[in-house]
């Protein structure tokens, strides 16, 4: 009896770790990332502070490392201060009256290591506040290298969606589509494609979320020079066949991709991820070509074009 | 002869590396890690000496890089004492008393390139130390930059495992359970896992360890976005099935669980190890979710609760 | 009627993404990067940035690195000079005459952290600006750091490629053939070939391009030693069959190899890609061995003898 | 025919890259590498500059740093002397009368950005050469760095390898058997061993090289945590079955190991490679155990046990 129950329940087993409750909101965001909330774990921030410095936007990265670089000095001017008047001197009296910026600047000549000397710490508490800080000036310069090389480095596909997929007409019937190009110049090899379903279902009075993995009329391709439509027939096979629009957008619908590739130019396997609400589907049109006519005998792709698409018919369905 | 010994055998093969006469110890440590001392070969710490500064705790680090910096200076400073009173001139006469301190500064200044020059050599001998004295600051520098980088780029999965496996009712009969979740926000993507058990078993007399490997419900997850359930299902194919409680704990038993994933945001393939003892099994309890109402349209985990468990009632066996 | 064609035009799903209408120029240049250009997207040329820094020759990247160096310098004089004559002050008076040259010099002392301190910034304006230096200074050569260990530890696989392909005789009948070989001493392992074709071909009066992967008499080697002949023998299979020379010139064919292989120096994946048009063919041609005598009981490969081919007599097809 | 021919010449696929030809002469040196020299191209050892800089052993690497430090000082303190005596001013006069150590120590000085500037530039000449060597002192450190880093990252396995394979008695029969254990405290897993085998066969009155793949007992494990002997059941299939110990002499035979494993610490696959040649086979032997009693709850291995062997009477074939 058990063994049957296993056997029968196996959509249970396709749930993509988001449960089977979930609905009326995405489960992947736009950008690819899962739609979740972590709780309950304190240090988080710790733990994720390398992933967000290597994953922020580099404006924002750069006012940190200002704004870290200000405080720094701000305290290590301070502290030169609390020790006492003596603690700093050199040529630096008839350089700038204010005691304060002369620690400020003094700490800026320290801790970058450049030390012209005009300034230098008098005093043993001064002269050892000075070794630490320019020790510190060190690793936090250290940390900035192994950051920007990280930043540099992380290999990251650059993968261009369309904005909405469509319903087109395929060999007679339909087919679900939706294209991606690579936007960067690295070479992209082996590339794969899994596409993912989910959708609400009503069975004995009970809504449920259903998984499914959607066939493709091509899921690999060895090269992907230009841009790569994805293609599901919608057959007998599809667990979307024979609904109408309707249908489709009451079942609170979701199709996720999830692309690997190999970056050649890295040397290292890449991830994208996508998905498109049932809201992001274009009913009745197909995708026109992206390139255009060659130059200097290269084929030339328009990456701009992604989201064109052109009115096409559907078949009736009798 | 010796083709039908071959054949029968065949848990032979299947010993995980650990032979077959342990008993009474884990063969994996609580972090996941072998719980193997290897001896009989000279330079060893000197081998992994790398894959310490890169593995040990941050605090720990911190320390060991002040320290050898505080001696570093010392020995330069007790150097250029040694050289004689005139090897370091400037200012210095005025401003500390002391020549050690003078020399222990001075060397400071030196080995971070800060080089103020109120303090500087005099002479051949202390001149050629100073050259000496930078270039070995650069290298232990660069040394520093390296181990910085690579303690943070260094790709790990932090995942949070349930301090207990449960013996669960499930779809009539029972099921091992434990349950997984990311601590980190890191993507995980191509989750697999493989759970292998151990326990000993007396045979005409003789206890010997066998080994085999468990069937799970599920052992591929596309996306890991929540938490994540590991059920072996306890039918007639399962080596604990129809074993009581008693006679599990007599075994010795090990479950042994080893994970890999491809983390997103590093783009590589990451590893997770943890096994069970028979103590750490909790009878007749089952998981609830860790999942709450969600907020702003996300899902919210709550990973505080992963070790959470409620009574449950097993089925009799009758 | 949909599916029936659904199946018959599976040679549309072999296309390798560059579609059916190509002709006349080459898919893959001569170094392996697809022959394509992207248009219609702006900031491609800072998301490629790194990319283009670590991919260009030691000759540019040196020359951007130095000019990079001259005019941010440059910059700094010109704002030190906007201040005023007193912003640097020291013993530059009666060393340089002009004060640009004086500002010039500081720079570069202040950038690179060497601060002698014989000249050094007075007042607040020009100390600031000196502490934003020193820190550029240190944020720029911790860039450089990275590409330039970015340039050095990209994992690349520099094979050696024939210039020509050639049909030579084959075991009673012909064989597509050209050789390869590791220009470097890393030591390459797992070596995988693929070898893709296409020509065109006229149906119905329509002049299409078709795709089809071609049948290796070896398409994996576990080492890698020496050299690789890549042999396609050409058979019923085979889609040149029974094809003469100027038939397939007029194809417009070429043959495209994706090679990957396992760099046991660095631990990495690397791949190398190659197309031959059918004007690099040479027919009735073989390749004498790339191995000399042993040396010290060492195998010798010659690496200038892999373009080399002598005359061989092809079977006449009948 | 060629079909015909083209079947029955499947031992020609297997030649491992090596030819048919070899005789005499290891394939595989016993560190791994290939036993092969690369002649006929320009400019190999700039190619294999960073790989040998990456792979060189630390003395040899130091010395190289070091004297590369030494001889950039020389040729600038001879630049600046060429500059003339005014080129470098300051306290130097009093300090060291030799001209040429003095700028020698202010390269120095200067190439390591320390910059006292006790002794500093004058002039235009002066100030240049100065400007460019601390800009090349910066360059000089970022590629010490990233080859230091290089160094300490890249991911090797240290495998030790018993120095002899044994012939033992196993199950009623033979098998070819030699020993492995990891020297690292790295954790290795998912560990794969291919055995390849090669000997010099008579046919038709001409000698020829043939190569084949060995059976082993156990060709994958999950976890290495101890010992691991690689063991070829020498069986109807083996290609030296029937043999006897002149006979394997005779033809020349190697064995050779490819092994890969996934490093945890690393998170990178790795690989190991090891040749036995005929005259390293110890006929009539096995390997005791290298583990001994548990200390602290603990397993113990000792590694300098890898090489023990006891004599062990080999069955009779008849």
């Amino acid at each position: 009896m058990a063994k049957r129950l296993f056997k029968n329940n196996s959509n249970d087993f396709k749930d993509l770790g988001f449960g089977t409750q979930i609905k009326g909101r995405r489960m992947l965001n736009e950008d690819g990332s899962f739609n979740v909330i972590r709780k309950g774990v304190k240090g988080q921030s710790i733990m994720n502070l390398y992933t967000s410095l290597i994953t922020m936007s580099w404006m924002r990265f750069n006012v940190i490392v200002l704004s870290y670089y200000l405080i720094i000095n701000l305290i290590f001017a301070a502290l030169y201060m609390l020790i006492g008047k003596d603690s700093l001197i050199g040529e630096s009296a008839n350089n700038l009256q204010d005691h304060f910026w002369n620690a400020f600047f003094f700490s800026a000549q320290t801790i970058t290591t450049v030390g012209y000397g005009y300034i230098h710490p008098s005093g043993m508490i001064s002269n050892f506040l000075a070794a630490i800080e320019s020790m510190a000036g060190l690793f936090g310069f250290a940390l900035a290298t192994g950051l920007l090389y990280g930043r540099f480095s992380r290999p990251v596909a650059k993968i261009l969606f369309s904005n909405k997929a469509v319903i087109a007409p395929y060999q007679g019937a339909t087919a679900f589509m939706f294209r991606l190009a690579n936007l960067r110049s690295n070479q992209l090899i082996d590339t794969n494609a899994t596409l993912n379903f989910s959708m609400m279902v009503k069975k004995d009075g009970v809504e449920k979320r259903i998984f499914d993995r959607l066939k493709l009329e091509r899921d690999k391709i060895d090269f992907f020079p230009t841009s790569w439509t994805i293609v599901h027939p919608i057959n007998e096979n599809s667990p979307i066949y024979g609904m109408t629009e309707d249908e489709v957008n009451e079942s609170d619908a979701e199709f996720i991709l999830l692309l690997s590739a190999f970056d050649d130019t890295f040397s290292q396997t890449v991830h994208a991820r996508r998905s498109y609400k049932h809201y992001e589907i274009e009913w009745g049109a197909k995708f026109p070509p992206m390139t255009g006519d060659p130059e200097n005998n290269k084929t030339v792709l328009f990456l701009d074009k992604i989201d064109n698409t052109i009115k096409a018919e559907l078949p009736t369905s009798d």
